[in-house]
């Protein structure tokens, strides 16, 4: 038997919750995946100090970490001091917040970490020291680019235990929405969602339902024609490729407990379409999932919450389904 | 102690779910507010025949269907012999299920009703036989206007124990949003709002908590101008008339149970923001509201469901739970 290499946590924007929910993770998690967490060790001493946890840390390697997660908190030393003001987010971090998710690549991409989990970052900060991706899963997908390839599609799924749901578009102003959604765009996208569900979640023939854009689906064009001339046309040509994909389906009426009994997946147009229904029902337990990316990514469903940073109000339920879930993809990666 | 008249139920479409749900709820409500409807007793004794549901029909007057209630369906005769096929809509039908409604609202504005429950009725059923108004809470509208003056504004709120919704726009494309959603609309909305959750569902100074239009209520301008621009000023007109509201809020994060611990009703910029929710947690069990009428209206928050009328597959829940609240708000407006 092969022993899964541990968790790569990404250390995130120091400022915000990262290191008391990593330190929380931990705490609740020793049952779980081992992992550890590339930053500074003294970021994490300093946050358990000032928050009154008894945890242990521990400055180690990759190839050590899982031998020490039972006893302490293992960080794997980025090599730059780290220090931050809880709620105070402050460029010269920067670096740090960037060479850690570097780092996690690296080590998962030579097989030394199973998967990332990626605490959250504030793009303005890094904006500032000259940070030039759109966002975190952007930069992902520019890491994992083969020399010479461009950067693969990633694509974004919420995922609990009773529901997963991807939107096909997502950080745009509502208005534009129409105008972006082409059968093309989610025809790649389902694409996408059905390899991954397949191959990284063990769904054989994954089911996924796709939202209607307009009120009701249209009403056969009714209330708006995109769903009869955009989505429908999508439906069949990921059918033909033998995607099991239903829809257009009016969006109000696929997310109650037996609706979701009929699909593995549902594809939303826009973002609020996919976030309302999941934060609805599993609003503390939503794990982001980077599908199409050559390596298994988990994020928590939230931000950097920069507010209530420091104050030991932070909940660490999203990272520890984040670090359930890489545990359980990476596991049966490595039993296949 | 003044007894409280009992509550007019319309027919709805014949060939619809209709006249099994009325059997339904009366068989499950004997021991909820006394109710009749307003049809052919003939329609009812064929239905509960062809679905072997026991249930004594009597026809009666308004005066005397409270009395009948607890052994017989009450049903006040209109006049006119209604049948159906279950499944199968006929425009010979439509003048009986208008003359249902009208009669209802003649009878509610009489004191000689509480309230007024709806069956659902299939609009292009009605436009056959030359009905003219949009649709049902359209028409109720219409009969509601005084002598003279133009009818009131409508506005649907969908009610469960646990969330209330109300659309600003409704049944319109997802494109036509933007354009159509204007401050003095939400001003609008909202001040009926607050005013009917004040004088008929008793809330003192009720919450109302507005969803932003776009991803993360725009984020400042960064997706999308309409929040910043239309839902904020509209915010603060109300606030300066003394309302209760808050926003605009990310959509996303409102319907969380501890999110909608805060406030009395969520006004939604678009018909699915509104219902997704309320569908997802309150499938059965949600009650379309009408409020701004100078009576109370609600209705089941479904269909005619022509499909699978007469198979004995629907579901009286959301009937039962309209006739429900119908019934609590016409208590409490006897007993102001």
């Amino acid at each position: 038997m092969t022993s899964t290499p541990p968790l790569a946590l990404t250390q995130g924007d120091p400022a915000g919750i990262g290191p008391e929910i990593t330190l929380r993770a931990w705490i609740d998690g020793r049952a779980g995946p081992p992992f550890f967490v590339l930053s500074d060790p003294a970021l994490y001493e300093a946050a358990a100090s000032r928050l009154g946890l008894d945890v242990p840390v521990r400055a180690t390697s990759p190839e050590e970490a899982a031998s020490v997660f039972p006893d302490a908190l293992p960080v794997v030393p980025l090599g730059i001091p780290v220090s931050a003001a809880p709620g105070r987010p402050d460029p010269a971090t920067a670096a740090a917040t960037i060479l850690s998710i570097d780092r996690a690549v690296a080590l998962v991409r030579e097989g030394r970490a199973a998967a990332i989990v990626t605490n959250p970052i504030a793009k303005h900060v890094l904006y500032e020291a000259g940070f030039a991706h759109p966002g975190h899963t952007e930069y992902l997908a520019a890491l994992a680019a083969e020399p010479g390839e461009p950067a693969p599609m990633p694509v974004m799924m919420i995922w609990s235990e009773g529901l997963a749901v991807v939107p096909v578009t997502i950080h745009v102003a509502l208005r534009e929405v129409p105008a972006l959604l082409t059968a093309d765009l989610i025809v790649e996208t389902a694409r996408i969602v059905a390899h991954d569900l397949a191959t990284r979640f063990g769904i054989a023939a994954p089911r996924l339902a796709l939202a209607g854009l307009n009120p009701h689906a249209g009403e056969g064009g009714a209330m708006g024609t995109e769903d009869r001339d955009i989505v429908a046309p999508a439906i069949e040509r990921l059918r033909a490729e033998g995607i099991a994909a239903s829809g257009p389906h009016p969006a109000d009426t696929l997310f109650h407990p037996r609706a979701r009994e009929r699909y593995d997946v549902a594809l939303a147009m826009y973002h609020d379409q996919a976030l309302i229904p999941i934060k609805t029902i599993a609003f503390d337990e939503g794990v982001n999932v980077t599908l199409g990316l050559p390596f298994i990514r988990t994020s928590p469903d939230h931000g950097t919450a920069f507010d209530i940073a420091g104050r030991g109000l932070a909940r660490a339920d999203s990272l520890g389904a984040a670090i359930g879930l890489a545990g359980r993809l990476a596991a049966r990666a490595a039993a296949r």
